[in-house]
């Protein structure tokens, strides 16, 4: 039995998110069925965490396990040659049996990317949230960091929110980050895990700053725990990219 | 009665090419429904010519007139709410009664994208031809220039190319030169006109040469008046853009 792991990059646009759901195209389904092929029997493929309907991926990291002796660069071609356009093999490696792409991971980093130019080129209408109405984009870029530290982030997360850490909504960011470039918002965040829209919600909070809605009082009191109101609407999925996914040194090598 | 140059830019893979075909999807047709939307009457839109199925375009030139007399700023946001997001008006400009988009354009350029890299990014399957095989590119990059100037470029033409000129093939490339980028090749011709799949089999042609199967004198052979034996097959048309179209100064203002 070999442990692989792969990274991957795909176009979440016409996708109905990571998770398997019957009847609809998801890329965990869309992954189970390339390495079934290659295994010749069905073959759970975990991933480092799930990402919703749209959502992209620069590097996600998924595990499976088979018993094909196939070298890894032959697997790779062969998964990329049965896998369509939009999923992307990277890389694989040989890991350690107990490798869990998500139980190991010791944080994940998203970008959230918002142009701001009056006319969206067609090229990047799936992969940009566009927002071409003023902004107070410095203050946008002083408050983002505020959201670093581990925090209560319960305002942040969508209201069906499953309880997957016994119930806890505390999350550790590391790095939260808004850099100005022309014409467009590149908002980054690095942390040990995320709630279901929470980056979303996080780049929404920031829009609702530029706009004067609010300031550091109001996410301050977003961040305290037991926060009983909603912060920022999530933004769309299209702008949404996960980014990379960090493990210890040693999680990835035999 | 106002006539209205617009530019635009669109995405091609979802179209059934510029000109209008009952039933199907074109760019001609999406464009002609938005300004009818306006006028509140069916207005014909000319291009400054055609793309075939699937190529894009970065600043594509059409004209057409209307009596509605909105500003034209507005026109421009009028006609990009009512557009898919596929296809985008950058300009909207007055020009002079007698403007004609194709008959009067001096030039054109396209822009043809080679990406040489193992894997293709999921986000540029639809923009670039992906060509991971070897190919010796300086030998490509000296050879593209034997392209310029007046020839017969009936080898280069789709087997269905009509005879709009009166029959005649010869055209007039200013400009053609292949770049040579990390990971890719930009093939950028400018020309008086093109035929039906020209830039797609000039940028075939390269790659043949690329190959080794074919170099400057097989290349001269095919550029001789009347030469019977076709040249370079046509690359697909997802990595083709227009990138502009040039005019006499004068052309485009009042």
């Amino acid at each position: 039995m070999r442990r692989v792991k792969i990274t991957l990059a795909y176009d979440g646009t016409d996708y109905h998110g990571w998770q398997v759901q019957p009847g609809l195209p998801t890329i965990q389904g869309t992954l189970e069925q390339a390495v079934a092929e290659i295994e010749g029997k069905p073959v759970p493929v975990l991933g480092s965490g799930r990402t919703d309907a749209g959502v992209h991926a620069l590097e996600q990291v998924a595990a499976f396990t088979i018993v094909n002796r196939i070298p890894l660069p032959n697997l790779r071609k062969a998964m990329n040659r049965l896998l369509p356009p939009a999923i992307r093999v990277l890389s694989a490696s040989e890991v350690p049996e107990h490798f869990h792409p998500r139980f190991q991971a010791l944080a994940k980093t998203y970008e959230y990317r918002i142009y701001r130019g009056e006319t969206c080129q067609p090229f990047e209408r799936f992969y940009v949230h566009h927002y071409p109405y003023p902004l107070q984009v410095a203050r946008m870029a002083e408050l983002a960091p505020l959201f670093e530290g581990e925090h209560d982030f319960s305002a942040f997360a969508a209201s069906d929110e499953k309880d997957e850490r016994g119930g806890s909504k505390v999350r550790t960011v590391f790095s939260s980050k808004l850099s100005l470039q022309p014409d467009r918002l590149i908002y980054r965040v690095t942390g040990s895990g995320f709630l279901k829209h929470m980056v979303r919600s996080l780049a929404g909070t920031l829009i609702e700053a530029g706009k004067e809605n609010l300031g550091g009082a109001e996410i301050g009191e977003y961040l305290r725990p037991g926060c009983p109101r909603k912060a920022g609407p999530a933004l769309p999925a299209r702008g949404l990219f996960l980014v990379s996914v960090q493990y210890e040194p040693d999680a990835g090598t035999p």
